[in-house]
């Protein structure tokens, strides 16, 4: 009977619960609807599993970040939710490794930085260093020489339209912090590549690959590199990407994989729909900038009048401008501009544990607001760093 | 010229790189678009923000798990990963507080279980014990002694339609887990309620409210609930859902908002439009048992000839069976439908570590295949119960 069974051809599957075929039918025939459900490679974008995400999306991303569609993790809405598990994973493995229970995992981080990095450290007891930047990136210098301590386990790195700098890391920061010695042979870059297409002007900065640079100095694994749709298409309902060596993301999904069962692959088969590629997603991009351009020309308009006593930076792309007032009065600036009604991101925001040791940055989110909004906020601004500026000079 | 601004009523937000509703429309002008976008409170549901999930999801896990929606926050496509997330929140408190390193914080885990909640355990270095379960639930004398060390912080529940054995807990059996004495203060119930409206028959189970049996018993802050529409809408790209009481909702947030700023509301926004009320689910659960109960009567059809050496559960909700086969035999049946293409989920699977220590439980999940199919691949689970059991009295 056994062997009978054995020459017949039978595959069923009856190891999870997965609701069945009709079931989904039902569903889809009355649920707010607006796409297939079938990938590329047939899935059922309706039901379980995909933990890397659909084909497709991992196609369009790889394309993104300039790298195989096979080095590609395509996850929910979140790519800080990437971050955190990349890190929480990467960070396990660490402990896992040191004898020393007095070892505190150290991340390097090139300021003004972007707050959300720094309180992921912060959350999971990661010790930071902060490195400044010039405008070819982090100073390489300093980042090298931290770099060679066995506790500075990786670094944070926005590296085109840094937020909020604007800065894009020039072929030579690139290439040094792939080839770098580090003290910890397991040293990581969080290339947090949130801008990779966002481009606000018609001579867009050029990013060098760093997986590419990566693999040509034989660190593979060293760098692991994120983006996201969230300001393509819907900043809360988007998708996000995480990509990495082979080795890296095999041992990733395997952590990723207790958490759960897979993304929304009926979201990434939408965002594949409408992004189709490359070029239409250019288009798209450039679209947004049209949008986006005024509002910072109207910053730089509304700053002219305090360039005595304040500089910005005019980037070619991103979503922010770093304003940097006297020494001691960021903190002042954005006080004053809090009492008549303009929030700005708290000064500190920027460096590690929210100080900044020289009280002087700020960061400008210009894109929500519209452009007349944006203009008298920025009058107002203008105003207060007048304002501090002229009392830090009559307390001298 | 600060003060006269101070009398205008300016309100301006530059914090944060949020894309502007102008550019939102300009996506969603061409997006597969299926429905609105503003949320009941006016939220834009395709922008940032919005951590703890739309009002009027909340509202509704609120009726489905019977708390207010303000202990409710509504999350993203996976109950797991809220599940995850809520015990690293947990065990980083427990690390906290606890001065001595040798501390191994142990959930109790009645079984057959879940594996993937044991594969959380395992992966967090959370030890296990076993707790056996009756027709009433966990064993509670077991319980009850096991919860009075300190090390015992938590312990498991799928409280109805239990996976795989489909009991419910009794009465009894919720009020004495809400108000049994723990050896930990901050103990707590991880109360995975995923089949709280999947009945298959017309006889449902009725599960007490955890929450109100922990309030009553002045142990508010016991329960963690958690449910999704994974088996209601779409099993990969549902929302899912957690209650708590309000300082364990208030601390959690905290934590979460360190790894998203949100979760995806547009598909929270499309789960209300279609499912709407418990009226409106309890419609459509009826339609899925309709769907899925003939598949659990040909399970037992198929059994019927082998009663004599195995006995299984047939639960009034839920997607699983629970199969037990004579003592040491179970792998060997696993093993035996595997060579004939028929793959159950591993035996050993429903205990922590893998292990049934007994190798008697084995997990039939019936939901996906056809009900021929899940009546050929029972047919030859029942030949491989009489082959193993042969098998095995003939080495006696």
């Amino acid at each position: 009977m056994h062997k009978a069974w054995q020459t017949q051809d039978v595959k069923l599957d009856m190891t999870r619960g997965k609701p069945s075929t009709e079931q989904l039918d039902h569903v889809s025939a009355q649920f707010p609807w607006d796409s297939g459900y079938r990938a590329a490679d047939g899935t059922d974008c309706r039901n379980y599993g995909g933990l890397d995400g659909i084909p497709e999306a991992r196609e369009l991303f790889g394309a993104i970040l300039g790298v195989p569609a096979d080095n590609v993790i395509v996850g929910g809405n979140s790519s800080l939710s990437l971050m955190y598990q990349v890190i929480t994973h990467y960070l396990r493995g660490l402990r896992l490794e040191s004898r020393d229970s007095s070892f505190v995992p150290t991340f390097l981080c090139p300021v003004p930085g972007y707050d959300r990095h720094f309180a992921i450290c912060e959350d999971l007891g990661i010790n930071m260093i902060s490195v400044p930047m010039d405008n070819n990136g982090p100073v390489m210098g300093v980042v090298m020489q931290h770099a060679r301590n066995p506790s500075v386990v990786g670094m944070w790195c926005v590296p085109k339209y840094s937020n909020p700098s604007g800065i894009t890391y020039s072929d030579d920061s690139v290439r040094a912090l792939a080839s770098m010695r580090t003290g910890h042979p397991n040293f990581r870059l969080m290339w947090d590549d949130a801008y990779a297409l966002h481009h606000l002007t018609d001579t867009p900065d050029l990013l060098l690959n760093i997986h590419d640079a990566c693999n040509e100095t034989l660190n593979p694994n060293r760098a692991i590199s994120f983006c996201s749709t969230s300001k393509m298409t819907f900043a809360g309902a988007g998708m996000s990407a995480v990509a990495m060596s082979p080795s890296n993301r095999k041992a990733f999904l395997k952590s990723l994989g207790v958490q759960t069962i897979g993304p929304d692959k009926l979201n990434q088969l939408r965002h594949v729909e409408y992004l189709r590629d490359l070029p239409t997603i250019r288009t798209l991009m450039a679209r947004h900038a049209a949008i986006l351009q005024p509002k910072f020309e109207a910053v730089y308009a509304a700053l002219a009048p305090v360039a005595d006593i304040a500089t910005w930076t005019k980037p070619h792309g991103g979503y922010f401008i770093s304003l940097e007032v006297e020494n001691g009065c960021a903190k002042r600036v954005v006080e004053l501009a809090g009492e008549v009604g303009v929030k700005l991101t708290p000064a500190g925001a920027t460096h590690p544990y929210g100080k900044d040791p020289d009280d002087k940055f700020i960061r400008i989110a210009p894109s929500f607001p519209s452009v007349n909004d944006v203009t008298t906020a920025m009058d107002i601004v203008a105003l207060c760093i007048r304002i501090a500026t002229q009392e830090k000079h009559l307390r001298k």
